[in-house]
């Protein structure tokens, strides 16, 4: 098996990460590319361009076959990329179709939180425990379900949409059409938005400082330094979060929480929610949670781990 | 198969339904017993009278094995009942193993919740989807999950606890400790509460002819007739269920939704939320959901069933 190889290819809202990796975890090369999302068509085409140029460049082993991780919502089954809300994906996508006679070999495709989830099963928590939750927050909210050591799919492969969830009923609006959901206070597009929407309301705001190059980052810092937007928009989404995860925790009755990037890279939000979701929940269920951490996963790189996963579950690599 | 009889022991809050039940799923006999639940000694005695009583009368073939199902926390390996938030259990109570040798049969023991859905996925809606939820509101509310034709556990066998997902993070208090959880304003317990909080700010509402025997069901029908208390508690609690079975749609991507007895036994309340299920979730998770509907099974019955369930899945009879 160590002499096999596959390519995995993260496709992000604004970058696409291309890479070849071993059946034990290890990227043998990887490489970034800008993903130009102006129309469906422009979207397609940094796709086929990015790997096409990974390939090109690629001289080692003959990839076993590609794994391509989405945002959005996929079919597995035919291989078919159906909508995507932060990509303009209008009509759906037979990709897996599209790449597989480029190269001659077999295509697998999921939603990019799925294949982190199984990249986590894998070589992350999953090596321990069977019962967990996969958190990512970036420009979105997703959650990975794995119970009795499987990824939770649901009827049509779409479970985990925690984003989505309602917080706050009379709460901002969310592009899903509801108020409040988890993804409009607490994700990096929710939280930044909601800077925009309100700072001119507050004239004094250190924000004003960061102006186009705003990161959620530096409104943890700001907040630390007792801005008083900051400070509201971070309590909003540090509240938000420990409802959602200590909902979830009632739900599922996880044995962990293990987070990923984006948003959570620093660790400064979910350290801030960590004691809702220690002491709020039922208290037997609250008792057989372990823990909430980090991945132990390079964060940058779950992504691209996770669609070489897709491509290694599908061959049956174990 | 058709020659063996399985006990089935449904406990709840007020009622303990006994009764013999066949691989096939016909009851040949059940008997309902009152549940006296003043202190946990009491609450015992009455399971074990219950269990006694039907057992001494019971003339029919030697039952295989007994199945128990309880409100509240189970742990199903040893056989115990840790917590119940509706009983007065106070500590961890090893019943399968005080059952046991009273009848010298084999005893299983699980969460009602979890006893009711598997029969749902043995008889009911199971034999048709793999991926359901099942949905019991009556002094509580509580889910459950069903996914690749497996109930959903958790780690420990707390999975399910929809009525503590916060809907109204402002909202009443819970017993729980938290404010505006699902159970608080939508179960049939804390629809009653609420009226007994407020009915003294409606000196003209109907309400006030029901004295200590109102259900909810007179509280629905009020709300048909127009009155103000019983409409602003019934709106709350529609407005709170659309919600949160909105969220777990969107968490579970579940093919069907189908609802038991208690509070939702005449469909009511759920007939009223079921707009916001079938509009609110993301449009292809939507679009995956066939349906909301009553269980084909009796509800008067279900738990009793389950509770059968658990013996045969504990012997496994399929």
């Amino acid at each position: 098996m160590s002499e096999s190889v596959y390519i995995g290819v993260d496709v992000g809202a604004t970058k696409i990460l291309v890479g070849a990796v071993t059946p034990a975890g290890r990227i043998l090369s990887s490489r970034r590319f800008r993903m130009e999302h102006e129309t469906q068509e422009r979207t397609l085409q940094s796709i086929h361009l990015a790997l096409e140029t990974f390939m090109q460049d690629w001289n080692g082993l003959l990839p076993r076959a590609i794994g391509i991780g989405l945002v959005g919502q996929i079919d597995p089954l035919t291989g078919t990329w159906l909508e995507a809300l932060n990509l303009p994906i209008e009509s759906p996508v037979p990709l897996a179709g599209q790449v597989h006679p480029r190269y001659g070999l077999p295509v697998a495709l999921d939603n990019d939180v799925h294949a982190a989830t199984l990249a986590e099963l894998r070589w992350g928590i999953g090596t321990q425990s069977n019962d967990f939750i996969y958190l990512n927050i970036g420009t979105g909210v997703a959650a990975g379900l794995v119970f009795g050591g499987h990824l939770l799919r649901g009827a049509k492969n779409y479970a985990g949409e925690l984003g989505h969830m309602v917080i706050q009923p009379d709460g901002v609006p969310c592009p899903c059409g509801r108020r409040g959901c988890l993804e409009a206070i607490a994700s990096g597009g929710g939280i930044l938005g909601r800077v925009r929407d309100e700072i001119g309301n507050y004239p004094d705001s250190i924000l004003h400082s960061f102006k186009e190059s705003l990161t959620t980052e530096q409104i943890f810092t700001a907040t630390d330094a007792g801005d008083t937007l900051a400070t509201k928009i971070s309590n909003d989404a540090i509240q938000a979060l420990g409802i959602a995860l200590a909902n979830l925790v009632n739900l599922f009755n996880p044995e962990w929480i293990v987070y990923g990037g984006g948003t959570l890279s620093d660790g400064w939000l979910i350290e801030h929610a960590r004691k809702s979701v220690e002491t709020e929940p039922l208290s037997m269920i609250r008792k057989s949670l372990r823990g909430i951490l980090s991945s132990r996963l390079n964060t940058e790189r779950v992504g691209l781990l996770g669609a070489a996963c897709l491509a290694m579950d599908m061959e049956g690599i174990t």
